[in-house]
């Protein structure tokens, strides 16, 4: 395997064998390394100093089911730490077929001027990209599978990327036309801007792929694998997350009082009714859209959907939970319709849901907006794309915004705009948000799916529950798999160990692999030390810690001092 | 003496006895240490948790030359680190005479109402500010002191302090009329702004004076410490200080190549011979102006004016040195009534101009406005009196600018604007700048006096000679001295012991004094350790440790081992 070095500053690609310490590393895990090995942590995270970093999972391009996930990476303008986001489409499956074990961007054009990177087989190049500067996610991708083909993957970000916005993300294609995959969270998108990086377009590979060292012991457990996620009664074919996908949940956190509503000043929304994956499902079907799409080439699970308007023209491929709670629940909009033509503008301009979802219901309590008027956040969002100061504003994300705007309810930690769960009533994620070295993430450790087990609203065990899903979600975004295909790995860790041996030859065994998913933490909170960040800078909002939510009057009330010892059992 | 306890969320007000552990401070020592005792360091610095605290130095009111000046302080919302800044003035001196220790303003109203807190002598009533909201000092003062007489000193905010604009500064008052003395840096008008405290009113007391425990001592240094400041040839009546201002020293920094100029990208501006001191002495007299006037009463270096238009009609009192530096050659104006006119808008907003020139700086950098064009420039500022998305992101600082324009060329060290010497080639400021607990400020440690004694452009004797200046101005902004007194007590330490010894009755020996001064320093440092600030925190901008600066070609150069160490001698 290789890893392609691209410099910026210079105008210059070299391959790099892969250095011994970065070897059994992917995805997160990588990332996490390659951060501390090689970035100053206290350098401008929009400056030539940092880098971006595109790197495939452990199983990447192996056909192993969900594990085609491509992770991004750097040092996030908003939390100042260590970042990664992964989006579905092809290009972790490309890029693992072809061998990258990471492409690295590095170092900055001395002019504001914009390059695509062009990688074909082994091939790579810079070319100008001026015919694309302004352009949102949608055009860019357009254009450059007409020009390299429509079974190439592209890479992009719109004009909030472009811009150095920090609530920019990264846009990557699917199969068949397919858009809408985002590394959406943490500014990533703006430190791909800051490179003068405008697309990165990957040619599909032909007749490639991945050695199998043992391929019986990788295609057994391949095989295992993706037949129990299938046989899983949530994910499989008859389950809510294929039927109705994420936004199947939205009913039942609104159940449990975390639903994010208008700004974070309520836990239920009194249009929940219009927003739930059921009704999304029937929509969708009965205008001639679809449910049940894949973001990734051979996902069993297939929880997308294409999201339709009333003549059956695709407004948005996919509607996800976190765009309905944010976007929709959070501005006080109960109409789908409004929550996907929101979506569609912040996909093309390149906008991360959350964190401009979160900026926007900052921006309406301070009076820009009115909550539940489409027309005026519409107004709002517009400006982001034409690049007024205060899109630019919005732009930013949820803590800017609320700085600038003097509004002290800004639901944010580590300075990310929180997901679509209310930590006052869902404490364990409030505990993720607080902790996590990724900051407020959906998909750091997501206590939603074990409310069953641990009570929301209690303080006891959230820190133990916490740690545990952050250790599993660091392993899933390490391997490339989604987070959705966790459970048969949680029953049984040796299928992993199985399928990365089977694929590597190497001798992993189940404490190597509990040892490697720790490590990623480890490296990510080292670097995040380094780059200052303390507990101060980990914390709920004051206002969620004394602002009692409706219904259950929940403040955020775990203690400091489980916050500050929830990796000591690291 | 007393503390005044205003509690704006309960609408009362007590008197407390001082206690044992405040009982020997004063000024910026007692902000340091009520911080550290009774405001939680991670608290949002403009919510409830926060405190603004008025506290005179401690020869307040004792009739001691330069000793008036009013220490106020808080957690910054800029730094969020500790922060004092003092104003000139006469609040210093009737709070001294009142035997206020400080004034210390807790909670937060629950609406968005403003209020006055009117002292008179013994009594002080917490009343409605209805009629004053939404105006400029300007107008608040005029109106306060016609209804409580002339000769009553108001402490204010503007429509920057209202709506909680980190670039807010506090007004004070002075003798006559007199206006623009500003506690200016560090947002502290947006703290009193959180507070809902649109005013402080205090009645001129009658017949008070502060006792003296050994009043022969006291005055017999008084005296001499007096004298020897009359005697400088730097500071008498005779000395650059007094016939031209703090301006005096324009064409100086500018020979240094220290003179920021179009945002901090070179150190000489063409300009400089007409924004220089003897120029403005000329224009103010020639116009029937005044020069060598007095911010304090009893003032012996008198380094004020009262500059006016070509009409004679007085546009601001006082222009000084950081405004002309930070918006003129800062912004390519080289004009001085076209930095006096900013300057007054900013005075009337109630906005540092050091931050807010920094802010504009880098919103012409962004293409908001033209290098010396005044007329856009003078367009940008008046969006800050207006209230509009853009007016907030001008008048909440260079930092929260840069971050939503998208410039990575913002001059600040700890969230904080710098003040008018480029610290590539004034590295002791720099050194100050990345060290202190108060951020980028010219009177926490300003080297540029040292010049001749340590080369300002080298690496050598820096840091130790940071570390006397940080010491000696904690000693001056905790005694309410004014930085430019410091000669004789540099001189002669045991002047000012006698000076406090005579005052108490005290038993203070130089040891105890020196003791005092690091003691703020260090009561600061912790205060802001616990915040969470750290060494990532303290640093000069990635642009000035790369960037060249003409005409020296001078970088920030010092180690980061040498600001690391600044404080093992402490």
């Amino acid at each position: 395997m290789k890893i392609l070095r691209v410099d910026m500053s210079q105008n210059q690609i070299r391959e790099e064998t892969v250095p011994a310490a970065y070897e059994r590393l992917g995805g997160r895990a990588l990332i996490a390394k390659i951060l501390l090995e090689e970035v100053p942590p206290t350098c401008d995270a929009l400056g030539p100093h940092n880098k971006l970093i595109f790197a495939p999972g452990l199983l990447a391009g192996s056909g192993v089911t969900t594990a085609g996930r491509l992770s991004i990476g750097g040092k996030s303008p908003l939390t100042r730490g260590a970042k990664e986001a992964n989006a579905g489409g092809t290009a972790g499956d490309v890029l693992g077929k072809l061998g990258f074990k990471a492409v690295v961007v590095e170092g900055q054009p001395s002019k504001g001027d914009f390059y695509i990177l062009y990688i074909d087989g082994d091939e790579a190049e810079i070319l100008p990209a001026d015919d694309l500067v302004g352009l949102g996610t949608y055009e860019t991708s357009d254009q450059l599978q007409e020009k390299y083909g429509s079974d190439s993957t592209v890479i992009s970000i719109g004009q909030a990327g472009e811009g150095c916005m920090g609530g920019a993300g990264i846009c990557v294609t699917g199969e068949g036309g397919q858009r809408s995959n985002y590394a959406a969270r943490g500014g990533l998108g703006a430190v791909m801007g800051s490179k003068g990086l405008k697309a990165v377009v990957i040619d599909k590979p032909v007749g490639k792929a991945v050695p199998l060292a043992d391929a019986e012991k990788f295609r057994t457990a391949a095989r295992t694998f993706a037949q129990k996620l299938i046989n899983d009664p949530k994910l499989g074919t008859k389950g809510s997350q294929h039927l109705y996908g994420t936004a199947s949940i939205v009913a039942a956190v609104n159940e449990i009082g975390s639903l994010p509503t208008r700004n974070f000043s309520a836990g239920n929304f009194e249009g929940m009714e219009k927003l739930r994956g059921e009704h999304l499902r029937e929509v969708t079907l009965s205008r001639g859209g679809e449910a049940g799409t894949r973001c990734m080439p051979g996902c069993v699970i297939a929880c997308r959907n294409v999201y339709v308007d009333e003549s059956g023209k695709p407004i948005v491929g996919t509607l996800q939970y976190e765009t309905i709670a944010l976007l929709g629940s959070n501005l006080g909009l109960g109409s789908l319709d409004e929550v996907a033509l929101l979506n569609r503008m912040c996909n093309d301009f390149g906008l991360d849901t959350i964190e401009t979802g979160a900026a926007l219901g900052v921006a309406i309590e301070a009076g820009l907006a009115d909550f539940g008027d489409f027309a005026s956040i519409r107004g709002l969002l517009e400006q982001v794309g034409k690049g007024t100061v205060l899109g630019r504003l919005i732009g930013n994300g949820a803590v800017a915004t609320g700085r600038v705007l003097g509004v002290r309810r800004v639901p944010a930690a580590v300075g990310q705009g929180m997901p679509g769960y209310d930590p006052r009533s869902l404490k364990g994620n409030g505990v993720t948000y607080a902790t996590s070295p990724q900051g407020a993430d959906h998909t750091a450790g997501n206590a939603f799916g074990a409310r069953k087990e641990v009570n929301p609203l209690g303080v006891e065990g959230q820190k133990e529950l916490s740690l545990k899903l952050q250790i599993i979600a660091a392993m899933l975004d390490s391997t490339g798999l989604c987070l959705f295909a966790r459970p048969p790995i949680i029953a049984e860790p040796q299928l992993m160990v199985d399928l990365v041996n089977g694929r590597y030859g190497w001798d992993w065994t189940v404490e190597d692999y509990n040892r490697f998913n720790r490590d990623v933490l480890r490296t990510e909170l080292e670097f995040n030390r380094r780059a200052g960040l303390t507990a101060a800078d980990y914390r709920i909002p004051e206002f969620m810690r004394e602002e009692p939510l409706p219904p259950h009057a929940a403040t955020f009330d775990i203690p400091d001092s489980d916050l500050d010892s929830v990796f000591e059992a690291l």
